[in-house]
């Protein structure tokens, strides 16, 4: 959120970080908090937004000199979604929102399940000739190399796993270890060297295509140029001996929490078809999904309650709310990237990946995201000269 | 309701009783639901709103020709209250609403604790001379009567109570009661012969207030006439043997649930000065209500929770919403009399007791309320025209 940092002194603003609750230290529970769902019961949306309504009307009645300031929700994906909504729902407590690569229409079905691929797989397409083609017929040679003893021992040893592979079922856990490396990557595709999910070089993906140039080659060299590729991602200071399938790097975002949150009332559909995208092709199994959350804690996920809840596409009655997206982001997917009022307003970066919109100012940063921010700007103060000129 | 028959035809309509949960029939763990504050625990106006979404949504889906129907809210009362939320919180759901007497601001500090008694006071001053006075002296003569066990048996007697006084308790009993009547019949003092919490005359004040002209009266003959008058609400027809104080009038209105309400989120501050009102002077008194609900269900009310949730008076970003009160009624003292924005309007009814104007159609029905009604299908039309015109 370096952007806040940035803009606060001209906004003569101040910054406020409350951490969602069951993540971070926020346990209400403690170490209970993640036991069963009787203790995960209190960890929803709605009731994280209520959190942020009374705690911003207690700082403003203990803050000298806050009582008539206005408020403005600022967050990015999640958090860009409990932004928007939190103005949906809360507009007496904050006069708009900044929601940033917020996918509040990746529910139901108000967008296609496959779009999110489908943006992973262009970034690849447009880094490097033969990319995304290398990445779509790698699925095949895992396949034909882990139908054998050999063929095993040999992806275990070329991909420096910590725990060789024993049957098909762990190469399957190694194809979506892969994948998952992939889209982060979209995720993260910043035109300068940064650190958010991992430690990465400027423009990620274009240094992860310049091992994955010809997707014609026989399955053992296309697999060991796939090494090279995440080796950019998971190595790129050099330290990893071993690669541990079991730690993917949005493991420290709150995974189990989040999940939770998914087995409930975040149910985001996702489907590959491996031709619009490089991926193996994969329909979206809401069963399977709702048997998994039965058998963690016995709740099934309720897919229709965002959209009953936050209104889906229904939402022009609402006012003062930015979304912003990147085009390169496959979050972007489920966003809004047209505007629906004058007051409800899609901003679109080109060039950017997950709201880079709210990293700090950068010499790299492409002109489209130096625009977005200073639009960003110029709305928050308009609200807030509204906001004064009614008191 | 007879309203909604009234005009459902002119405005094409098909009409939909949603019962509130915890009330009626609806009770989600039958005979258990008000067994303690376990099962309670999903009694909320949030709950219930939702409820309202997911119905309206169920049927939109499932009856014929209902999918693009725009939805209107209305209620009355606490129903008024659930229809102006349920427009703030779910736009996507109604296109707008209408709340007839709902005191949406009868929360906090929004509006004086006594102003809903004094509305109950000049309502009985204007209905006759020596009215309100007659019962602001009633109170001291019970209290005399009471300090002695004589006393006491004539109260009983005179009032014809089946239960006889014993105590200075139960003599403080019977002024609640009687206090609760004037209360309900400032809320049903309507311009023909109703029946809504008991069957009456038409302007049943004005026919209390026959037999209490002369408040300078010995005590005794006093309340003898406070008996005749009381009379007229609790036996207009004649057919009550002896009054049980205990069986008020508005106990058949899901008195228990409403309780555990007023015990968690419903917190109305309430008071007299004896002054401004006609009552016996009680201060709000929001410890002995807190010390009340953890004694009966081991809850304490959270008094600016409603504020929080629904925006106290900080509304005026929603839009399509009819406040409509009358001048009668004590409820109005909450309510919103005035305009907020263009499509947040207020309706007065100077001559309008609790949501007459969602009462049928009668040929007593003073002007205004016949405008008022006029204006709310006026609104109505307009949201539907608006609805169907983004379409």
């Amino acid at each position: 959120a370096g952007f806040m940092w940035d803009v606060a002194e001209e906004l003569n603003a101040m910054l406020v970080f409350a951490e969602h609750r069951y993540y971070g230290e926020s346990l209400p529970f403690g170490n209970e908090s993640f036991s069963d769902s009787k203790h995960l019961n209190y960890l929803t949306s709605e009731q994280a937004l209520a959190d942020f309504a009374v705690l911003i009307e207690y700082l403003k009645e203990t803050i000298a000199g806050a009582r008539h300031s206005p408020v403005i929700a600022i967050g990015g994906s999640y958090g860009g979604m409990l932004a928007a909504w939190f103005r949906m729902k809360y507009p007496h407590v904050v006069v708009g929102a900044l929601a940033a690569s917020a996918p509040i229409w990746q529910f139901g079905d108000l967008v296609p399940c496959g779009a999110y691929f489908a943006i992973v797989t262009d970034d690849f397409k447009k880094s490097g000739t033969g990319c995304s083609e290398s990445i779509r017929n790698s699925w095949d040679a895992i396949n034909h190399l882990s139908s054998t003893d050999a063929g095993l021992q040999w992806l275990s040893r070329t991909f420096h796993l910590c725990n060789p592979l024993k049957n098909l079922q762990d190469a399957a856990m190694l194809k979506s270890w892969l994948s998952e490396t992939w889209i982060d990557l979209a995720m993260v595709d910043y035109p300068y060297k940064a650190d958010f999910l991992q430690p990465l070089p400027a423009w990620p993906i274009r240094e992860v295509c310049k091992f994955l140039k010809d997707p014609s080659l026989p399955d053992k060299l296309l697999l060991q140029n796939v090494f090279q590729a995440i080796n950019v991602y998971y190595n790129y200071t050099g330290e990893a001996s071993c690669f541990d399938m079991s730690e993917t790097a949005t493991k420290n975002l709150g995974q189990l929490g989040w999940y939770y949150q998914v087995c409930t009332e975040m149910v985001m559909p996702m489907c590959t078809d491996g031709v619009h995208d490089m991926f193996e092709p994969q329909k979206w199994d809401f069963e399977a999904l709702s048997d998994e959350c039965f058998r963690l804690w016995g709740v099934r996920p309720r897919p229709s309650w965002i959209l009953s809840m936050y209104g889906g596409r229904n939402i022009s009655s609402h006012s003062n709310i930015i979304f912003s997206n990147g085009g390169l982001d496959p979050w972007s997917a489920g966003g809004v990237t047209q505007n629906i009022t004058d007051s409800l307003v899609a901003i679109v970066i080109p060039d950017g990946a997950h709201h880079l919109d709210l990293r700090s100012r950068n010499p790299c940063d492409p002109k489209s995201v130096q625009q977005a921010r200073a639009l960003e700007v110029h709305y928050m103060k308009q609200w807030i000269a509204e906001a004064k000129h009614q008191h």
